[in-house]
């Protein structure tokens, strides 16, 4: 059966993702660090058709794992669609009968996009650490690049979750003439003390496994256990105390009594150390480091003097939505959002949706999420 | 002034920890796991004195990271008092001028009790991850040993937070009979999968440390890292986002502006590296990852069937307290006790103290504390 999968009538089907290479030397951009970068490739993804009034663009922006696969098959054998497949398609949230949907790897990841594992043509070897840092407003910057190759200067809207989030706000203040409207899911204008502390864990893990060898372990043995501690607290902070509980419990994985000695034994262990085991496999140790560091220095707040200047000139009609039990990224960040907005007059909606799943409902609550983005774009093009 | 804190007149002064040897070969203890354990040391320090009835004695029970050393110092130009100075002493919450007042390290731990780091008489070498895996009950039936000793058969009341909570309830369950009353501060009868989650990822940090060797590392390098990660990661689940948002927020350790690279640059940051440098120096990385488990395995209602059952034989008097703040033993598992205690009509006080210090309001809340836990001695000796 699985081979069908592409075939439902609400699948994109088959994709391929694509690649498009710019800032080649001496035309580099120059990125917030102040260091400049080039050439950079930027991997997306594209479904739906382009209007001829070019009207109909949408702009996905992926979390923190993401990548430009948003949604579909790579072929015809391909178990797993894209990262939001449950929301891109025909008659989905994002109605590819409709709108044309793009998507791209963000600069510093590791899934096609530019990043420490990439090649710096100036020494013929990866970057590693010699990567500069990147930040959200650099990510942004690279997708822009993006939309003006491909012709596009007006998006219908953009929209992410989390770190997609970031990006989102992120496009309405540097780009305001180009963004109709945005939707923030689950996201911060800055990231609170407690998420950047378990960042910085997960970064030390990383930088403490023997592997890691100061960045340089591209062709060697990855920083496999640093990397897998990373993603075990990633996950932890992905649900909450009340979806662990329903998902878990205090349930053994195998046995009905304790073994008493220092193996997984509650199924909770089980499924934290298969994320960590199935992260390191598609995933690289120093894009986690680049990418949690962008999202920590984050703070639209600082940048602007307060999250109110930030906004003032944004023109995008704005949707904030946050899940009750998200504590990573915690409803009263969104309302921050939403006050701000508000303060300047801005056109914002604000949902907080009741769930229990935590920050990872942003991926999970599929009905809630469809139900809304779809009146959100209808009334955009009732306009 | 350092060398007259002693002196105050309401600290206990200078105190000597002791220690007494028991369950010599053949004569060793059976522990939960099935297997047998001698000789054990214990260490103790007590403070105030013992009534000619033996009808004033209290039983502290410290938590992951204390030892026997509650209060007062080591010696006269000791800077640091004992982890509950603030409670115990003349006048204080534990008034020594009426009460004695006794502290030991439990078994598994590192601080004078048999533990990982002790040396196996069998062997003449440390124990290691050789050394049995020890339960809350094994720990508790430890100190029934070292009370037998000390010649006390009944205890006006017990003590203890987090941790110390676990061997409370427990110590009401095994030894009813000897129990006048107990003080459940800031603990559970049986940990959440998310904190049970935190502390495998803190085992992991720890064991994949390459000086960990398989816990074999006496004598040469510590597991450093890893068990500085562990620490880091308990701290973050001792605080609160709001105490950490008021202990640091977002603010830069030295610097106004972003360095863009890897150093420690929050506030937060460095407060956590202070604290998972400071553990490694005091504490043993085979003993965190015993006690934690001890404590992951701790669920009375598994153990008994329900809570009901578990606390259906109990005589105590009991005072169970919970911080509003606290995320790690949060306020519903302290309910859930006190409810079960109901069910079973039994004589149980329950207060949530608003705090926002988290899970270490139960070391900072000295005020409201001291008033609850005097409050509840006094009616005590009234009755």
């Amino acid at each position: 059966m699985t081979d069908k999968l592409y075939k439902a009538p609400d699948s994109v089907g088959i994709v391929k993702t694509q690649y498009y290479t710019f800032a080649e030397p001496p035309d580099e951009i120059l990125l917030d660090c102040g260091k400049k970068l080039g050439p950079i490739t930027v991997a997306y993804e594209t479904y739906g058709t382009l209007s001829p009034k070019k009207d109909n663009a949408i702009l996905l922006l992926h979390a923190l794992s993401g990548d430009a696969h948003a949604a579909g098959y790579h072929s015809a054998n391909d178990k797993h669609p894209g990262w939001w497949d449950t929301m891109v398609g025909p008659e989905k949230a994002f109605d590819t009968s409709k709108y044309f949907v793009i998507c791209s790897n963000f600069l510093g990841g590791c899934k096609g996009t530019t990043g420490p594992n990439c090649i710096d043509t100036s020494t013929g070897k990866e970057y590693g650490v010699t990567f500069p840092m990147v930040t959200i407003a650099d990510m942004v910057k690279v997708q822009k690049k993006l939309l003006d190759y491909l012709g596009i200067d007006s998006l219908l809207s953009i929209a992410g979750g989390s770190m997609g989030g970031m990006q989102a706000l992120q496009w309405v203040i540097d780009y305001p003439d180009m963004v109709r409207s945005a939707m923030v899911i689950a996201s911060t204008s800055r990231l609170s003390p407690q998420a950047i502390a378990f960042d910085e864990v997960a970064r030390n893990a990383i930088v403490n496994d023997p592997n890691w060898k100061n960045g340089e372990y591209y062709g060697n043995s990855v920083p496999h256990h640093g990397l897998a501690i990373a993603r075990m607290i990633g996950h932890i902070t992905y649900l909450s105390d009340e979806s662990m509980h329903q998902k878990f419990g205090r349930r053994l994985q195998s046995k009905d009594t304790y073994c008493y000695d220092f193996n997984s034994e509650f199924a909770v262990e089980s499924y934290l150390h298969y994320q960590g085991d199935k992260f390191v496999d598609r995933f690289d140790a120093n894009s986690y480091l680049y990418l949690t560091k962008a999202m920590d220095y984050f703070d639209l707040s600082s940048k602007f003097g307060s999250l109110n200047k930030a906004f003032e000139h944004i023109k995008s009609k704005m949707l904030v939505i946050s899940f009750s039990s998200d504590w990573l990224f915690p409803p009263y960040q969104s309302k921050e959002i939403v006050k701000a907005l508000m303060n300047n007059d801005k056109d914002v909606s604000y949902m907080e949706i009741f769930s229990s799943y935590g920050h990872d409902a942003f991926l999970l609550e599929t009905d809630h999420l469809t139900q809304l983005v779809k009146s959100f774009l209808n009334h955009l093009i009732e306009v």
